[in-house]
């Protein structure tokens, strides 16, 4: 299990990019990171001297925006994050520069990159959130008997908010006093949570008892919920494999369905695919081990107009005769009603 | 890509455990490895002096049976496999020995174990099968276009004769003169053909994109059918990750499922899934992204009675209303037949 040592206090570097798209970790991190996982600062000298809300109003939690690595440094900061994978791939010589020195002043590096970072700093404190544990254990079946119930996150595509619906869920439940376990399957889950392990990092023979291990150590926490990031999508042919290690090793008793009103292209030329089409394949693919019944469907609505997002929510809604909601655009309380209604299940032939 | 340097002449090291069930590689190997990887001689003290095919007729290729390496020797082998995995999973201290004597007599060391080989052998010639190549690329897509059909073995359950349901469609083609290539995703198959990569111990990412290399470097040899080893199970919890990826990965055209007369529970308590439910959703799931038929179905009737096979086959096409028979009990023409009809299929999209 890749677990956090202690509560972190971060300074983000997202040199030039802060506002971007995929600064997915950074984002996720000041939105949704835990109380001890606080945002000191935010590196991006294009925005210097704003802060955190006045440039991104959504992100919830302000911070200030700074310009150097030393100006960063007046907030006390414990780790600096790599907030984005950076354009082309390799990580260019002066943000390996800024890592190098704040390592030096005592910083731990945190990266969720492919690229480990670990060789590259010797000496540094470096936390590669994608390097999965060693001795993962093939899928047991320990996971079919936890006491919490469990809810999977599933997707019609891939990268429409399986990971936000996951947290919102977690958040309205936490506001009901209902104890939940957020599980992280992927980088930015793990860094806004401080643990779990990328799923789609983990040899494939290894992929379903990893998903295993995770809900098991959820469980030890004793909540009455867990709620388990869904990875990639089961209509994706790049990461279906993942999809289905998840689906099967976190052995979940529902599942909540994520769609995207932008209905881009899950691959080249393939489509997204019908609604009722996924929700049957993901049910009757679960139900060979353990049913699990898709029980809301979670829309993420981003950059439609407000009429435009309802009328897309209740066209979802009418097509699939479940509760639907963006619950960024209002909350996940529909959600998580439809999750705790749903029955704890068995595996199949008890 | 891993792939034979040349041509094998094997000793095969299968000590007290020739006749062994799980000797799956020692007896894929002898029944099924190409003219270049011949076998010279079998090791297992306990069967000295007789012939593998007075212990077991049904391998087809015969080879001395001896119970030293010194006398393996004798036969001119160039290669030793480590013909099962050891009981216990450990490779006990009697049979490093032979291997380290036979790394000194000049022979490779060809290994399927899940425990790699090469560091204890620092020197030697170490062929560790279930090693995958460096830098396996995510899936493209450019195995939608491949020329040759593309046909995949799928299963009811795990262990029941995907791989060699697959060889015996690829013989029954080559008999009839049809340039066919047999595409190995697990060890076994890649002993037999010299080449192929294992799926299971490929980083979950990159199963996908292995499953597409393959049949893409297949399609290189410009056959006119390809026919790709399938692995686990989409009923198997600990499996159908990998399953999936190969389902997607690969691009098939078609379909054949394989089942087994022994029924044999999946997992724990699971039974197997329901013929006509589980083709629904290898289509379903397959038709995501490249529509693929269940054409025909392989039953594996081993220790049967002829009376009871038959039936168990016919009962298995009256259910599926498929092309059904056993492939080793009779042959695969059958298969093929179905296979060959089958029309080359596009993405969904296109």
């Amino acid at each position: 299990m890749t677990e956090s040592s202690s509560s972190r206090r971060y300074v983000i570097l997202a040199e030039g990019r802060f506002e971007d798209r995929n600064a997915k970790t950074t984002h996720g991190l000041i939105a949704y990171g835990r109380k001890d996982a606080e945002v000191a600062a935010v590196i991006d000298s294009a925005l210097s001297g704003r802060r955190v809300l006045d440039v991104m109003p959504s992100l919830r939690r302000n911070a200030p925006i700074v310009g150097t690595l030393r100006e960063a440094l007046r907030y006390s900061p414990n780790s600096i994050l790599v907030g984005l994978a950076p354009a082309g791939g390799r990580l260019p010589e002066s943000w390996i520069g800024i890592l190098r020195n704040a390592a030096e002043a005592g910083l731990e590096i945190v990266s969720g990159l492919h690229q480990r970072l670990a060789s590259m700093f010797p000496g540094a404190n470096v936390w590669d959130v994608r390097e999965p544990p060693e001795n993962i254990p093939l899928f047991s079946g320990e996971c079919f008997d936890v006491q919490p119930k469990v809810a999977l996150t599933v997707g019609t595509n891939t990268a429409i908010g399986k990971m936000t619906t996951t947290l919102e869920i977690g958040l309205a439940a936490q506001k009901r006093g209902i104890a939940v376990e957020f599980v992280p399957t992927g980088q930015t889950g793990i860094v806004i949570a401080g643990w779990g392990i990328c799923i789609d990092a983990v040899v494939s023979d290894f992929a379903a008892g990893a998903s295993e291990q995770l809900v098991l150590e959820a469980a030890k926490r004793d909540p009455e919920l867990i709620m388990v990031e869904g990875q990639g999508s089961l209509g994706h042919p790049a990461y279906s494999g993942v999809t289905t290690a998840l689906l099967h090793g976190s052995c979940p008793d529902c599942l909540v369905l994520c769609a995207d009103a932008s209905l881009e292209k899950v691959f080249t030329r393939i489509p997204v695919p019908d609604l009722k089409e996924i929700i049957d394949l993901y049910e009757g693919v679960a139900a060979l081990v353990k049913p699990a019944h898709v029980v809301a469907v979670s829309v993420n609505t981003e950059g439609l107009d407000e009429g435009t997002a309802r009328a897309f929510v209740e066209g979802v809604a009418a097509t699939t005769g479940l509760p639907t909601v963006d619950p960024v655009r209002s909350s996940a309380d529909l959600i998580l009603d439809a999750v705790l209604r749903a029955p704890k299940t068995a595996e199949v032939g008890t």
